[in-house]
């Protein structure tokens, strides 16, 4: 497969095509930093259905799941977790490592397939809010050897 | 100071007057769990403001700080996090610890200080939804030692 691969060190600042990038503070603060996440005004927020959350423990991959209503903006606060995305349409994949040292939010458009990774011990966290509430039916799955990536 | 404890046992299912207490669901799954948090249906959600994180560190303190308008809901999704709130009118204390052994959403209205302290190590995470977006004038603060509670 056609495997577009782009290094963290790329990814400060910039968006591709179904998934846009957004760069978040992390605010030093004694006994614990404050870091953003969402506010209703921000780019990429449609309307709040439900903020849950993930866990991605060390090297486990969870793969593969496309929403076809729902618009996602995730985060990782807590650990590193590598994402991939997966246009089936154009065959294209696209990498990006969220966390502790790229610590930002994806705007993650319906209609694409995408998985992640845990990079950290003992586990990572990703935050997903969702513009609707949980309706199964417009979830589709595969198996993580359905689609065949170098993890 | 008349200081009410609340073990964590206790704290099933219970409320106190201006905190609510919702157990929160963590399904197990291969790879990381998935952790509930809020919903726009749920108890407790009047309108989405804002989420944002704050880690609190292992043993230590931040303290104190009333909001005049805003009505939060919190978690802690990673961690163990030991909050405090102070009726000042009352001056009743009242304790809960949220994490991994009671994982549960707090929605705390406005008027009541509160404070909190990591009690995991390396560091634990609050997770803050608001019903409106960041106004520092509604924010009251105080120094730790302002308040003399027996963290």
């Amino acid at each position: 497969m056609n495997k577009k691969s782009t290094k963290n060190d790329d990814n400060l600042n910039i968006s591709f095509e179904e998934v846009k990038i957004h760069k978040l503070r992390r605010i030093p603060v004694v006994g614990g930093d404050v870091q953003h996440y969402i506010t209703k005004n921000d780019p990429g927020f449609i309307e709040f259905g439900e903020v849950y959350f993930s866990r991605a423990d060390f090297m486990k991959i969870k793969a593969w799941k496309r929403h076809r209503e729902v618009t996602l903006n995730l985060t990782v606060p807590v650990g590193e977790v590598k994402f991939v995305f997966w246009n089936e349409m154009k065959n294209t994949f696209r990498e990006i490592v969220l966390g502790d040292h790229f610590y930002a939010r994806l705007t993650v458009a319906p209609g694409i397939w995408f998985g992640f990774q845990g990079l950290s011990t003992p586990t990572s966290l990703v935050a997903s809010l969702t513009d609707m509430t949980h309706k199964p039916d417009e979830v589709d799955r595969r198996e993580k050897t359905d689609i065949s990536f170098q993890w």
